[in-house]
């Protein structure tokens, strides 16, 4: 039952956003295929005879059950990309949720709670910079008048965007009244790194989300003739940025953290032209903030502007033992697992709510990248872990 | 006279592609800019009762006199810019030479052979990549399928610009019977650089073109998540790039030469992916082949594909004695100059076409951008030399 939900809906999915000759999915918040997405999932939660909120963050909540009347178990993911992303990351969550869904109804679970499938909007922040936008909007972490005026490559904010997708940037803003439904949360998630690979098993258990932040440089230099002006004379930036490329990555291999300069924009980017400024983005993660700190410690005089930063989430160490003890029961033994990647699961632990992530096996280890792999097997088994735990949790009055 | 002229046409073009806030012009090949550009090139044209021919290519040629009863004497330049270019680099020449031609009128000078007035189409190639797209069509340097198939940064390519524009791409191509009018070319145009600054003159004559290429760099990576992948397991181009860069300063250095890598893109370029690829442009140029050789040959392991070449350019000496004779007759000491820049007089002169180019002091030096410079007294006196230099031409039957 579960399989034919899983393989249906992934098929579904599987063309939206899609780039030719496997290049991966381009699904950015608040685009034509952000819209098909969403309406793909109020579909789905449709047919299952679901109602479907949206809250002032934008965020969709399908729910079984009266969420108003107590605090329910909600589990979800995103449905948004980096671009060039990969299918899995995001979208496994989702469809997870509806399928595992299914399999309580078809097994006639009876929740003591209400069980809410949740789409959070514009979690990889492709767009606008900013990482789990949704989320932190919807918990007050982000704010909207903040977020209204955050561009895009194109010059587009987004309020701009919002009213272009047929929403009120107004009503944009925190939603306390949403996230007070929201009990407990489950994700699951594609692993992206092979720590299941190593240690051979289909599915993990979340223990804490590094801290991680964006950082951003602005290296100035002086616009001019490539083919006139002497090199004396010059102020280029490029020779600023690679350096300062060197300089992070030595920065990191010295703290033991990890650091990436993925995405610069450079003035005016013409080939007979020095430029007049080159733009790079840092993203700086450890276990712990100290490792973090050192690495930006080192870069201080290029003056990195923070642009986000989550401090180290642990998860609900409570619920991820329910959690691995539901999926005991299920007969599987899931290692635990920290990870660098941020979560809409670490937004909403972060404000206060009982979290816990499960993360399936990804052969490759590769994320935000075509690569990005999961086996149909494994994505099975995810699924019948996340409905056994959230089994356990719906049909238990929560403590 | 001359001054009045000169002053209105420079104030009709100066808001046209001028970005907000003093950061340059944008005016690019076959875009509304251009069409605004060559729509007042026409009308300039038009006023002075000159007849407008447009060649192959899509360069645009206004005569006084009859071109086909015998080769002319042809003065002009560009209009289109660099992405954030300044005022001068092109329009100077185009604006300068109308003046000229109303200065012989009305001097009342009997000219015994045609004048026209040029302006070439996409001379930057910052659209599509081939600087002097124009002239190199014109004399057939440029292939007519090659350029056709070229793709400016949003994929479209020239084809589709020059229907875009009304121009039917089928009859782009090389133009014989156009060239075969130009008997001599003078371009006047702003120095790139500060040697009138240093010799104290308003005008130089020019003497070489340097030659100049570009290049084209793939560094190839493996796309991944900036937060989960170890260090040691990436493959992250953006560290080829920094050394590319600087691999390319120091090459340049050693040779004598000068390199730039001006433009680069990054795929995916996302905050939080490590890049799968990086592609870098360099532009190499020196005062003689051996020493732009000797910067490839250096980076030979990064396998530069070679975009464009042009071989160093000796303009007529003959010419250039003649101008600066009849400079010297106006009152003018003009000094010779080379240049590391690429012109369509280097274009018109490797076609066997006798060419002369006259410069116009720079008081920044700078070039494409806007800090390029020139006071209104040395471009009228640009425009003293060139009436000069066009009337010596026009009233000596060609040698």
């Amino acid at each position: 039952m579960s399989a034919t939900t899983f393989r249906r809906a992934w098929d579904d999915l599987a063309p939206v956003g899609r780039a030719p000759d496997g290049a991966g999915y381009h699904r950015f918040a608040w685009t034509r295929e952000d819209r098909t997405l969403r309406e793909w999932f109020v579909g789905e939660a449709t047919a299952r005879g679901l109602d479907v909120d949206t809250d002032r963050a934008g965020n969709l909540w399908a729910w079984w059950g009266d969420p108003d009347a107590t605090p329910g178990v909600v589990t979800g993911s995103h449905l948004d990309s980096v671009p060039g992303g990969g299918a899995f990351d995001g979208p496994l969550g989702v469809v997870s949720a509806f399928a595992a869904l299914d399999e309580l109804r078809a097994r006639g679970v009876r929740p003591v709670r209400p069980l809410g499938v949740a789409c959070f909007v514009d979690e990889e922040g492709a767009r606008f910079g900013v990482a789990c936008a949704g989320s932190r909007l919807l918990t007050g972490a982000l704010d909207a008048d903040r977020a209204r005026g955050l561009r895009d490559a194109d010059g587009t904010t987004m309020a701009d965007a919002l009213r272009a997708a047929g929403r009120d940037p107004a009503s944009l803003g925190a939603d306390p009244a949403a996230l007070a439904r929201v009990g407990a949360f489950v994700e699951l998630h594609v692993e992206q790194g092979r720590g299941l690979v190593h240690s051979g098993d289909p599915v993990g258990v979340g223990s804490l989300i590094w801290p991680h932040g964006r950082w951003r440089v602005e290296l100035r230099g002086e616009a001019n003739h490539a083919g006139t002006t002497p090199l004396a004379d010059r102020r280029d930036p490029m020779l600023d940025l690679a350096s300062f490329v060197q300089r992070a990555r030595a920065a990191a291999t010295d703290a033991g953290a990890l650091a990436t300069v993925g995405k610069v924009r450079v003035e005016p980017n013409g080939v007979n032209a020095i430029a007049s400024q080159v733009t790079a983005w840092l993203d700086v993660r450890a276990d712990d903030e100290a490792r973090v700190r050192a690495v930006l410690a080192e870069l201080e005089a290029d003056e990195p502007a923070q642009e986000s930063w989550t401090a180290a989430t642990v998860l609900d160490a409570d619920l991820a033992d329910a959690v691995a003890g539901a999926l005991g029961s299920a007969g599987l033994t899931p290692p635990r697992l920290g990870t660098g990647a941020g979560h809409d699961a670490g937004i909403l632990a972060a404000a206060g709510v009982p979290t816990a992530m499960l993360f399936v096996r990804n052969p490759t280890g590769v994320s935000h990248a075509p690569a990005e792999s999961a086996d149909e097997a494994d994505c099975l088994t995810g699924v019948h872990a996340l409905t056994a735990a959230l089994e356990h949790l719906l049909t238990r009055e929560p403590s």
